[in-house]
């Protein structure tokens, strides 16, 4: 963990103390990723797992379909900077260019929602199930592995999981980051995604269902609230959107047929 | 708040049971910015105080310094859209596509981090002072006033204070938004934001650093935690970041002179 947390000296202030003492923050670094020698993008992120970080951003936003495609991935942790090479030389396309162009700012992301991009995706139609004991039992296990978090306050997590156990987590400084080093290593290690559900400490917005729903994922959980468009798209793309999972209880906001009672089982 | 919130149905799960029930989410809409007929971003935010989400978001960019250059600010709502016009006619700099070329992925926000950007602000100089005791009890009634927060959970806050009361707030489901919202409204009601405090709800990175910075601000405070980067930004452009603000007690990471005991004043 030391590479994703610093040391500072602080100082703790109360009505009636000051006292210094030592804390530990979160490390927020730049990532340059590099597409076939055209420089794509710089994020911001927690400076570990850059190469899973890397693959998941590309294939986010559509740039990569298939491994078969990745040729070589280089990443030089010092300079920030991740190099991946494909077999077919792929040139970013104008229209690739154009989007993020008229796009590049919304608020929380480089992904953009747009009609258009929802209409391109295919409904999921996964018949997985899974209980709300199942489920509660996941989250609580996703809280007690974010380390990071608990150290630092500072970053969001996110994991891949089965109706039993959690397969792949990471954690970053932004939560679009967490999911896509998830996605990203579950490409390059050949995890499959279908018939999976994804676990986030974040916020579900519209970009999120995106990038769930383009790696065929049917059910997504968080701590934290959906957004109206995030309820919208996950009922139009066929996904379980689950929110405020805490304690002992959940609440499902679209297609709550996967989740099935604990009794049924 | 109408506008920032919308009706779902929802089926609220327990291992024991499941009951429908009605819940409230936030509205996630896209605003896009068209700057002299250029269209230049489109933003996902709560679908409120456009014009302030547009001015703000031009200053924070760098694209606009003086509230002289505006001409005209017109909002449709309805399709999602606000044309600023400026006096001069500002057409977009090819280094300012450029660069939003190059970084429109930043994990969390549309302005980038980079060390040019930082060494061009000039380092904050106010002696502005604060009470612990006055910031810990303007945290407060800031997290009173964070209604839509409060409703859906899915929001972030941000406000401008000067010692004694909060005197622009708003909210937003991005907490870039938020802060440039808050901007805009001093910018168009010409309200100083030297010698005043920023708070917000949400983790502060280097990019929120940066926009405080060209608000020549001198204070800010979260209630969650800063990154590295914020904290060596803070430090190099002399801004007392204050993190944790909670109940009885808040950290100092840098400056924190400008915090005075309660005893002192």
């Amino acid at each position: 963990m030391e590479s994703e947390i610093e040391r500072v000296p602080i100082l703790r202030l109360t009505e009636e103390s000051r006292s210094n003492l030592d804390d530990v923050v979160a490390r927020e670094s730049p990532l340059t990723i590099i597409l076939n020698n055209e420089e794509l993008v710089t994020l911001l992120c927690s400076p570990k797992d850059l190469n899973y970080l890397a693959v998941g951003f590309l294939f986010s936003e559509g740039l990569l379909e298939s491994k078969d495609e990745i040729k070589k991935v280089l990443v030089d942790g010092q300079r920030g900077v991740v190099r991946v090479e494909t077999s077919n030389d792929k040139a970013l396309t104008n229209e690739f260019l154009f989007k993020r162009l008229i796009t590049s700012g919304c608020g929380r992301g480089a992904s953009f929602y747009s009609a258009a991009d929802a209409q391109n995706l295919a409904k999921i139609e996964s018949r997985m199930e899974i209980s709300t004991g199942e489920v509660l039992s996941l989250v609580r296990e996703f809280q007690q592995r974010s380390e990071v978090y608990r150290t630092t306050g500072g970053v969001h997590s996110a994991a891949l999981c089965d109706t039993r156990s959690i397969l792949v987590f990471n954690e970053d400084i932004g939560r679009h980051n967490a999911i896509d080093k998830v996605f990203g290593e579950c490409v390059l290690k050949d995890i499959p995604t279908d018939e999976r559900m994804v676990i986030t400490s974040g916020r579900i917005s519209s970009e999120m269902l995106l990038k769930v729903a383009r790696r065929n994922i049917p059910i997504i959980v968080s701590k934290s609230a959906p957004t109206n468009l995030g309820v919208k798209l996950a009922d139009n793309l066929g996904i379980t959107l689950l929110g405020f999972a805490r304690g002992k209880r959940v609440n499902a906001y679209t297609h709550d047929w996967r989740i099935v009672s604990n009794g049924k089982q």
